[in-house]
């Protein structure tokens, strides 16, 4: 009985570095983050396998160098370290703070609207620094599957993507650039079909400098959205949410909405389906063209947001009748949410590539989904309705 | 309203070249095959969406040249063009000729045992040449969900791919190469979880010589595999599937058992949960350093030892009593299918990036599948077993 060993015939897809350079270079669309950080994906310290029930022969891949993550008892009340300031009022300690808070009210209103379903926590710290909380919820009354994730990230880039990722010039040649990521990254799959899911994540972004130029400039950038996904349209449902990610947006910029609206409709798009995920709301990234303390209340505000936004739509939706069929309709768009998730989500695959916590990253994916050969909803009835809106997307105000 | 446009935001892993590079390129690693043809994917002539409902907009992104597929009412005697010799004798021919039997008696075989279920055939043509035909069984007595399908697909490498694949010298510069690839492509999903999934898949490759270096030598060669993903371990089952398949390999070369053997363990392995997909099988590719005629013969021997191997498996567990329980580990193993397939299967992978025909290069999903958070067998139970089994591959005979 083999070991698994280094030279396993994966494809060539996947990296066996933790920082494939390709997660790091820049892209011609402008729109597509130079690196997007997964918020739950804690890159730099894998484990492929946390072993509650010991299974014999589990030592990782000797090719992959990781360092495990220690679940803990308790949460800490940071993840922040003491050589880096720690709590000090700066913006990665006030991010930090942000979602920390997000994570407790959002679950809150969650169980609150579930009534029987109670969140599980798992924290857990990494020896470099950082960790995570992940918290999940699955088979409540409303709610099949709900997982709201924070993490806090300690890192290096190589300086081949800090060059890509910065477009320094060729004869600067800086050491490895130490980073820093934070996030909450939440996905909550209703059981009613005519409950919609909702995804949302927002991140902060920093680099050091170099650690051999220690001149060069440190890097900031905040990234995320909020975007709901029916198995079908009520219109006011959608209207409704939509209008709650204007309002935040238009708070602080009349720009930001129509531009991130479009943003979110461009990258939650299944290339070989021709059609959206779901129904859009906002999404950005690599922001930093903005005063950072503008763009750290900008995120608060979408945080924020979330509440109001998705549970009047629970609210109304959770208890509507449905037969089988409509269930089954809901079960196809789940299968769509795990092909966009496995094959083009950024934090996704960029987490399964480097070795992430394996159960934070796809808690996005639906506690059960379906693929049926050759389905085609029938002309004019609501499920076409629903695809028609994810191929042609909509806009909802 | 806005249709889907040619910027759209997608990954940068997802190349929106019809020929990624990548895909053609060596790999380090002397399993991994220098590309590996996907059977029913048609890479070349791709459609995004084949709407039989009409919906709105359905133009395909224009930045992607594509050839529509033809839907044809009757499949045809052969996909090969008369001006490269149709049905001349060459192994193209017969290739052709023995994927075509194989979809027959495989089909035949699975509708007998299963008594309810019936195909549905649909074949395609493209207007460059090739085609396939698909067949499904979907919602039978036995069979959840089958697919058998075959292609025969001609299309052009570039120069580039050719000569990165070919390792030509960086001074000869060929321009594109032709070639051809052909293949037979299965998965049978079961409904009852004490009944193993079946994966099969063979295929023969082409490049004839390039268009402006006729006398640069052609190349061919062979890939393929039969591998087995149960919920639950029967040895006497899993013994005797690799019994056949050893018996298939013994025939030509006492060497391929153990070598394609192991080869499947390292092919369908999902790294980022440390697991096989299953118990494997046989699995090899490239293969064209033996006689190209005994090829064929092994080739046609595998393929013509899926009904041997797996028929008497599913005949013995196809009306096994079984609980809920039961049903969900099936379905939870049926999610890591779904990851091992959007995630690394190159086939699969490579005809999603390329557009090939979404229906049969997604037939191989089951029906449904499930996710639950950090699930984790007793130890010591039926399912802990299965997972350590694919955790740690064992030598069955």
């Amino acid at each position: 009985m083999p070991p698994p060993t280094a030279t396993l015939s994966v494809p060539s897809s996947t990296s066996p570095s933790l920082f494939p350079l390709s997660s790091f270079s820049s892209s011609n669309n402008p729109h597509v983050s130079s690196f997007c950080p997964a918020p739950t994906t804690l890159p730099k310290f894998p484990s492929l396998f946390k072993p509650k029930t010991p299974l014999r022969n589990l030592t990782p891949l000797s090719a992959v160098s990781i360092e495990k993550e220690t679940l803990i008892s308790e949460r800490p009340h940071t993840f922040l370290r003491e050589a880096d300031g720690g709590d000090d009022g700066s913006v990665r300690s006030r991010f930090q703070r942000m979602i920390l808070e997000a994570q407790e009210s959002v679950c809150a209103a969650l169980e609150a609207i579930d009534g029987a379903g109670k969140f599980k926590e798992d924290a857990w710290t990494r020896p470099g620094g950082g960790g995570g909380i992940s918290r999940v919820l699955q088979d409540g009354a409303v709610f099949e599957k709900a997982g709201v994730n924070i993490s806090v990230v300690y890192g290096v880039m190589p300086p081949e993507a800090y060059r890509a990722a910065k477009a320094a010039a060729d004869d600067q040649k800086p050491g490895p650039v130490p980073f820093f990521a934070a996030g909450i990254s939440s996905v909550l799959h209703p059981k009613n079909p005519f409950a919609p899911t909702l995804h949302f994540n927002y991140r902060y972004f920093e680099t050091d400098a170099p650690k051999d130029a220690p001149g060069a400039p440190r890097q900031w950038w905040f990234g995320g959205g909020t975007d709901l996904t029916p198995a079908y349209i009520f219109e006011e449902d959608v209207k409704h949410f939509h209008s709650i990610q204007k309002k935040a947006c238009d708070k602080f910029d009349p720009s930001f909405y129509p531009r991130f609206k479009k943003w979110c409709d461009d990258y939650f798009y299944i290339k070989h389906r021709g059609e959206r995920r779901g129904l859009g709301g906002i999404f950005f990234d690599d922001l930093n063209n903005y005063d950072q303390e503008m763009l750290l209340s900008f995120a608060t505000e979408c945080a924020n947001s979330v509440v109001p936004a998705y549970i009047p739509i629970i609210e109304k939706r959770k208890d509507t009748p449905f037969n089988e069929s409509q269930k089954a309709w809901q079960q196809l768009r789940r299968g769509r949410y795990v092909e966009f998730n496995l094959v083009y989500d950024r934090g996704t695959t960029f987490g399964l590539k480097t070795g992430g916590r394996i159960e934070s990253i796809l808690v996005s994916l639906p506690l059960s989904a379906r693929w049926e050969y050759d389905h085609k909803p029938e002309e004019g009835s609501e499920e076409w309705k629903l695809l028609d809106a994810c191929i042609n997307p909509k806009e909802w105000i």
